[in-house]
């Protein structure tokens, strides 16, 4: 089978065996965001017309390809959600040279205020095998998602904004001239902010000691970054394992290095945390595509 | 005398009776962001020339003119400081035609982080009378104080970015997308916004909502920006409240539209406040001033 990671940045195609090993790979630049005029097919169809004229007939799409914004709208699957129910709820793609079908994204409810994820669903079905049946994972990014799973399926999951809150804060406030934003990691800075982060008083109160820190002489400009990715993880990690007590080891999914961030910061907030091995988006089209009644 | 309260963006001049009543008044958008080439002095003598030719010879200077991007920098003064520390916390500014003196800022620690103010310990000090000896102010703005007064001294303050990540968010994010910036005040929007800053999550999740809300058709783009305000503000006022328990009544000094959003807020909250009726700066420069040793 053909499975398709189609985000809102970039595009990776994958040619899959049934146990979900990867034969081939294609990725490219054309996320949904650089697709012109809606023309989605053309690059599908450029993608793996190879792998089509091979013998392969079906195809799985996941990610914001299913979103307002992509393809076609794929209404969010209520949780739970394991891999028959988003398989059952897959929709045709109309698409000439293949049966194409397209993962849906899940949303949950919190105290009346809804959730949302397209792609990281998928993710987390490629990796059950290492969380085990029931566990949280979490997916670092610029929204990242902390993911309860129980028996397979996905029963609940929290957006934390930390990676966009970053962009604007060391972008679009004062803070930002108290740093340099692209200097080298500073270990030690980020574990003042991740302290900091427990102390009363709240994240708009801390986010000021950037500035007074640096005023003072005791934050220098290469290390406020750092400072301040400590502050907004301390907040987001402290928030997630407070809702999740007894959680467990947590499993990371995604880029190395951040996950890398994720499992110290955890771990500096009393947390435990392991990351996945597994190549997450592959994994999950393929799970999801055995479960699917293609034609 | 001659007061000044000679901010970022603006230059609001006074002459002041001893009991500070305003007998005279100018104003300009020179405030020191906006002076060229330091000529600091050019801009207060063309303010105050008439009133120095009347007869004036003592000038006291508050606010962020005494700032490193200031005039001349005046050391920031650790708590307490009431009108007499920091009338004798002044330092004298070179200037021919009258004696010229600035008011400090002031300093306080919290956990290890330090917090700063300027100009708004002399609108602290101008609102004693309707403060009382001993209780909470708070001056709402990008940068927003929270301060504790007893026996007519300030003891220590925390400083909430709310106003500043307000435009961070609504600007320079994905939120920013789903709101109308310049639409009125939803008033229902913002109660929904604070009650949801009660919820477990904290304000880096709430935040998403903004989005998830918007996307699922429960918040309009003309009411996304108010619901985004309370979360905001909600966040703040909660942690400020938590910080000062039986604090009593705050009173709120500053721009009479914010002071009227903060009374809200607060009340929602489960606070109580009152806005503060005195021409703050005024008042203070005139306390500050009885208390100066003037040459």
């Amino acid at each position: 089978m053909i499975g398709v990671d189609w985000g809102t940045s970039s595009f990776r195609a994958y040619r899959l065996t049934p146990d979900g090993h990867v034969i081939d790979k294609t990725t490219s630049p054309t996320g949904i965001l650089f697709v012109e005029g809606g023309r989605f097919a053309d690059v599908l169809r450029r993608a793996i017309l190879p792998w089509v004229n091979a013998g392969e007939r079906r195809v799985l799409l996941s990610g914001m390809i299913g979103s307002r914004q992509g393809w076609i709208e794929a209404p969010y699957l209520p949780c739970p959600a394991g891999a028959a129910d988003l398989a059952a709820a897959t929709i045709a793609v109309p698409f000439n040279d293949a049966e194409v079908r397209l993962v849906p994204g899940v949303t949950a409810e919190d105290a009346g205020v809804p959730e949302v994820m397209r792609g990281e669903e998928t993710q987390i079905i490629g990796t059950l095998r290492e969380l085990g049946p029931s566990g949280v994972a979490c997916l670092p990014g610029s929204h990242a998602k902390w993911v309860r799973v129980e028996n397979g399926r996905i029963m609940g999951f929290s957006t934390f904004m930390t990676g966009e809150a970053f962009a604007a804060f060391s972008g679009h406030t004062i803070l930002g001239r108290m740093m340099k934003v692209d200097a080298p990691a500073d270990p030690a800075a980020l574990r003042q902010g991740l302290a900091r982060s427990a102390d009363a008083g709240g994240l708009l109160r801390h986010l000021f000691g950037v500035r007074t820190l640096g005023l003072f002489g005791r934050l220098s400009e290469d290390s406020a970054a750092s400072y301040l990715s400590g502050l907004l993880l301390g907040h987001e990690v402290r928030a997630a394992l407070a809702a999740h007590p007894d959680m467990g080891s947590i499993l990371l999914i995604g880029d190395a290095k951040l996950c890398a961030l994720y499992a110290d910061a955890i771990a500096f907030c009393g947390g435990s945390a392991r990351i996945a091995k597994a190549d997450a988006a592959p994994l999950g089209l393929t799970a999801i595509a055995a479960a699917v009644a293609w034609h």
